[in-house]
């Protein structure tokens, strides 16, 4: 297996996360975002969505979305399981994995594409250009920070995100808090349930993935 | 189990035609949308998110994802498959659903809930009130043809939306092009193979539900 990947952007950090959770060390691609090489013909070749992460495996298929990728390496290697132990689990666990995308790193990714100078007309990834919305950049930032209201009263009833264990949840709400730094929001100080989850979160060797 | 449902709502539809294929009948409750009662107090106690589908199974738990219900439903009901019959079938089919939900399900929500009349102050399902960005409605059209071509395009080359099988990721599809009516957008002549799959997936008896 192979993982195109770059060191920099949040969703390849998902499955880097993702990989140290499980111990699994996968020679990584690395592609520069910076300089535009996601939408050169060679990588259009590799995933014509022009993003990061892609997934290579050994008989060449190739898997470009984080959470297609994640799924199969929990397949690959069961323990410890990220995506829930019991099919109630796993339901409940896809759901706030899903709702944290949706409403958290969505948000982020909006209020970012949508405003950051170096990203004008890119406000989608992909092979196409659009403009950016500077109304939906503010919509954005409101939503993350309602986004962290609603994890912190989340996190004052249960440990983790999608109950008493670590899991795919929590890698999707930890790394949309880091993104949020790229649009200058932070997790203020009275969210104090979202604050212990997330020192408890960082102090995971994984966190550095 | 129960249902929480409203038949006029692309999304609960999602879960009924999935239904359909595994021949399972559940018992359902009609969520009135449009009369708002996704906000009364009586619905945020079921679903604080405000939104259908809900899976509620009979030891109470709630379940207010789509894919995190169908997901679940798979695992209760195995046959026939429709995530994929092995890990790599199975990751390819994830990555599939989820590029057509991002670039199709969700560029028709976004043209139709930022343009509608009726949606005014309501560009965005849940409890929270955000207002319609005209601009994001016309990108959402854009993106929409252009989920289109980029269908007829992958159809061209496989039977099925992830390749020779029926699965959920067709259901994404098919459920996005009857969705994109709404904003009056419609399969062109010239796109043949998407017309083609369209055809015989409006000839599966799931397609009424």
């Amino acid at each position: 297996m192979k993982l195109y990947d770059c060191t920099s952007a949040p969703s390849p950090r998902r499955v880097r996360i993702f990989l140290a959770e499980k111990g699994l060390v996968i020679p990584t691609v690395q592609v520069n975002l910076r300089a535009g090489y996601q939408l050169s013909s060679a990588f259009r070749d590799i995933n014509p969505d022009c993003t990061v992460p892609v997934l290579e495996l050994d008989n060449g298929i190739r898997i470009a979305d984080t959470i297609a990728i994640c799924s199969f390496l929990e397949e690959h290697q069961q323990q410890p399981q990220l995506f829930g132990n019991s099919p109630e689990e796993r339901a409940v666990v896809t759901e706030w994995e899903r709702r944290s995308e949706r409403n958290g790193f969505h948000a982020v990714t909006e209020a970012f594409r949508n405003s950051a100078p170096g990203l004008k007309g890119r406000a989608l990834t992909g092979p196409v250009d659009y403009d950016q919305i500077p109304a939906l950049a503010e919509r954005g930032r409101a939503r993350v920070l309602r986004f962290f209201q609603s994890m912190d009263a989340r996190l004052s009833q249960h440990e983790f995100v999608a109950g008493p264990r670590f899991t795919i949840a929590d890698i999707t709400v930890f790394v949309t808090i880091d993104f949020a730094g790229r649009i200058k929001l932070a997790v203020s100080e009275e969210l104090v349930h979202l604050r212990r989850w997330y020192d408890c979160v960082v102090a995971r060797p994984s966190s550095k993935a």
